[in-house]
């Protein structure tokens, strides 16, 4: 039987693409947030999960990192990189001349602004739920309109590409993550994503807690800080760190976080992405 | 003259809500965008600009850390902390069991998912670009509408308020910032927000750098990370740390920082905010 993959829907947008790009041969699965995707996993409705959880130049994907650190048992168990291509679609025969309204996800405009600001100085932006929705609703406008979207979702509902690759920064790549109830076992160039908390604010406890790893030579891919949700200044660490959770020196040092730490939890180890 | 003083419009944001509370005499001007108020600061259109920095549930304003952090010359001159407050509105006279529209900007929905989840669970969802377009597009709708706005919005456009205090945690609270072109001088309990990178990524450098203000039992009060834009995996760190970077100690500690980094970047110091 297929593997059952649930991905952040609807057909068209960049997860879709990434989710196709790691099992083709998948039953895939759209749910409408990254809550429904994860929780899809934790109930065995779906095999796996894909979710986005970091582009190059907007940052985490805060949505998917809350929900691996409150509200899910699923694991990351493999990561891809996918180049973000933006294009710009219309209805078939629509003069670009004509156009005064562009729909968008809010982050799609973000990374085109240049594009946009330069070539539709007066057009009304009107916000979509996400890159699919917003080629939908240009289909579906009555006035002369473009909207920001995928390769695939032109394909899908039809629509013409007039302009190709409109982000402002060529550099511009999505980290996905597959979510499952078990993570990757070692494969000798592997990653690890963790999270921790300090029960009391005091200088040097973050330091402290990162001195394990670079006593061991454990090479950080990624720090960052969430908030706690409790009240504003308590934050939870996130870090990515290259090496397996089994690695004898990984796990020794996470044994020394637990002992410095009020709260450690490991989001996964899996293989580093190495373009395949 | 009055002062005047650039936010991120339009009226009807908690961004002016913030802008009133810090000088309710000034000359308020809304500008679109952050990059749009920063640059009204840097120009001297704007004598100050006010705009929203973190979210106690959301997270960061990655737009705003990016203006910071690359394009502004503007500082960190003050900062507020907002309880943010979202309301359910309507036109005077709508019957709430008949309304199948809400109209909201994405982080308010975010903010009250459970509320819309539980009382309008077949509701069709419309994405604004802003607190204050949700309820101006709410008002122009020919179909019974709802709109998550604020209090000032239901008054600048007549709403009615059907339900106040609708977001899913009580301890929701926004910081702003008031940018100026200098920053402010020590008042002895401050606060100092900067920003450093590295020009290559060995095991412990974050490590070492933290260690600067350990040692000075100098407290952080944020640490995060920003992608560089550059590529996936290189990072820019964000430090709020307490004191004023002309307090000695600090001022010790940044230049032990200054060595260690490729580039050091002062975001301004200022009182840490105390409720008044």
């Amino acid at each position: 039987m297929a593997r059952r993959l649930a991905y952040l829907g609807p057909p068209g947008t960049f997860t879709e693409e990434a989710a196709l790009l790691y099992d083709n041969t998948a039953q895939l699965v759209p749910f409408p947030s990254v809550s429904a995707v994860a929780m899809a996993v934790d109930s065995g409705m779906a095999d796996e999960g894909v979710v986005a959880i970091e582009n190059s130049i907007e940052g985490s994907v805060t949505d998917t990192l809350d929900i691996l650190i409150h509200e899910s048992r699923a694991v990351i168990r493999k990561e891809l990189v996918l180049p973000i291509e933006h294009q710009l679609l219309a209805k078939p025969g629509t003069d670009a001349s004509t156009v005064r309204i562009i729909f968008s996800h809010p982050q799609a405009l973000a990374q085109c602004r240049r594009f946009i600001e330069r070539c539709f100085p007066k057009a009304d932006v009107v916000a979509a739920l996400s890159n699919a929705a917003a080629v939908e609703e240009m289909m579906a406008s009555s006035q002369p309109a473009v909207a920001i979207g995928t390769k695939r979702a032109a394909h899908l509902y039809g629509a013409h590409i007039l302009a190709k690759g409109i982000q402002d920064r060529a550099s511009n790549v999505t980290r996905f993550v597959v979510l499952a109830l078990q993570d990757h076992p070692p494969t000798g160039c592997d990653k690890t994503s963790l999270c921790f908390s300090f029960a009391e604010d005091r200088p040097g406890v973050l330091c402290s807690v990162l001195q394990e790893f670079a006593d061991r030579n454990i090479n950080l891919a990624k720090v960052e800080s969430r908030p706690s949700k409790e009240s504003l200044g308590q934050y939870i660490f996130l870090v990515d760190l290259e090496g397996h959770r089994d690695d004898p020196l990984v796990s020794e040092a996470l044994a020394g976080v637990r002992k410095k730490t009020a709260m450690l939890k490991i989001l996964g180890s899996y293989p580093k992405y190495n373009g395949k």
